[in-house]
């Protein structure tokens, strides 16, 4: 066959502060040819994440940086149109870091077969993909929170932090979620079933996290950093458990990180701060897949995309999610 | 008999910035009569510890503050001279927060009896007593060392990050210092054992870091806070343990404290980040006494106290603590 035209999105500049167009080239090759052992996927559904800003700086990092000229990491979920691997066919459904682009090549070890029959396709780079395993791991094996205990997190309306409150509620603890806007506050405590939502648009963050947490807060997801950590800091019980999973208030920060001026507060407390990155987890995501995907089949959690159409608007997409524009888990949809 | 005189250092103010004479009224009472169940104590040594420093703080911490117009808090080791409790007689040496005073009424559960056969009666305030548990626990139950594995302790010559580097290396890790001035680094590295000593009054600590943990820094135990606890935090190993024991260089601090803007490395490294408080070890304090005292008596354990004469020299001597003046674990002695 001819191969087919291969949009993609490259870095052609280390950003500063928000990500700009002009960080990227928009370029248009030939879908690659496939050598032996590869598949070629056609993307389908192109994931968005926060952590796809640190990807862009330079520097000693968990995976290493995406070079200057390269196709933009991300997550993608898409269906194999083209196979040298005998264990894909054509028509089969794969996840895994296809980038920013309509086709990738990858070999057996960068793709996971899923089965369309068991979710809606944009659910495998959601509740079941990433952002799935990412509080699925963050909060029961780093936070373990015990019945009865108080957990918040932040970005509550967001792929992670709704999945975290959501899990904390079916482990019997309560969950209270910090979101912006009332609307994502009241799908918080409505749809999602969180104990409460404080809304940091327009609350007293401080007074807030005072009034839903009367006995200290024993685990704080968190997904911004910056000052909401320092006022969850300020509140933990004994022996709290604080995972660090994301600062997108600091991402874009043209400043020197801010740093949790209240960590003491770990000292008094005897308590833990722990980072969290999700892909050392990757031997065990078969147990989370099977206890998430029964949590969706049995309706105990639920999962909301925002599902933006379109490659060409992926500079402009991936902002809704600093600006805190997005409305549930962000993906571009490509075909 | 008459009651003895008591003189008594009382916390009159709460200080701004480093504690002045000022702040404290040195006054003489009559040594308290006893209830039934109380002992009198004469101390012999009074223990000068940061931790006072947090002490003399108002807000709610992991023990109440001072409370203006009473004794100053601190750990001592003296001697019974009266006694109304079934468990002690006169003449038994005793240790517990007995105050910045010559005497102190003690019931049961405030007191515990020492043996002065076994070791002489400062090391019961220093490495068989709070340092000691803290340099123990902190080390092994948190920072969990494993053998070739890189452990950097900063206040390398006081009295906990000289016993957290000993016991790093009886436990067959590396350990690194910080310490001030080349008197103190040459104590570390010659008499003490550690594989080396930055000196962070003179050196490149963060080039002397890197220099001596090739492979990152497994634990860190801080009792400094700020730029050295940055500067740890830039190169540590994947699942490193930071233990937050102290922040002797935020405790004076007349600004807000400077939190770590370093501390996303928690992240990218699945590392962890933990505050520690000795006393709610209690319970297991018999253990690291066992092992310390099996050390120091094997000779694999070096204790070094810096001991002032005069229980009036009280304001001034604990200033040494702040300035880094003292040398080895600093006590008055009293008697």
């Amino acid at each position: 066959m001819n191969a087919p035209a291969n949009r993609q999105w490259k870095l052609t500049a280390r950003p500063v502060g928000l990500p700009k167009r002009s960080d990227f080239a928009f370029e248009t090759a030939p879908a690659p040819d496939l050598a032996d052992g590869q598949i070629l996927v056609r993307n389908h559904y192109i994931s968005l994440d926060p952590a796809m800003r640190g990807w862009m700086n330079d520097g000693r990092s968990y995976v290493p940086p995406v070079g200057l000229g390269e196709v933009m990491r991300a997550g993608a979920v898409g269906e194999v149109v083209a196979t040298r691997h005998a264990g894909f066919r054509e028509g089969d459904f794969a996840v895994g870091m296809f980038g920013v682009q309509d086709y990738a090549a990858a070999d057996g070890g960068g793709a996971q077969k899923v089965d369309p029959a068991l979710a809606p396709l944009p659910l495998f780079i959601s509740t079941l993909g990433m952002p799935g395993m990412t509080a699925y791991f963050g909060l029961l094996d780093i936070g373990a929170p015990q019945p009865g205990q108080t957990v918040v997190v932040s970005a509550a309306s967001g792929a992670v932090g709704a999945l975290v409150g959501q899990i904390a509620r079916i482990k019997g603890a309560r969950a209270v979620g910090l979101a912006g806007g009332a609307a994502k506050c009241r799908y918080v405590t409505e749809e999602l079933g969180f104990d409460a939502c404080i809304d940091y648009k327009t609350d007293d963050i401080g007074k807030g996290l005072s009034k839903h947490c009367p006995k200290g807060i024993d685990v704080y997801f968190d997904n911004v950093g910056g000052e909401i950590l320092d006022l969850c800091l300020a509140r933990i019980a004994r022996k709290a458990r604080i995972i660090i999973c994301g600062a997108i208030s600091q991402y874009n920060s043209t400043e020197a990180i801010v740093g949790p001026k209240n960590y003491l507060s770990l000292l008094v407390n005897n308590a833990r701060m722990e980072g969290f990155v999700v892909f050392n987890y990757a031997a065990r995501y078969g147990e989370g897949l099977h206890d998430m995907a029964g949590w969706l089949k049995s309706g105990q959690i639920k999962s909301r995309e925002d599902i933006v159409d379109g490659i060409e608007t992926f500079p402009e997409t991936l902002l809704k999610l600093f600006s805190g524009a997005n409305f549930g888990k962000l993906m571009i949809k490509a075909v």
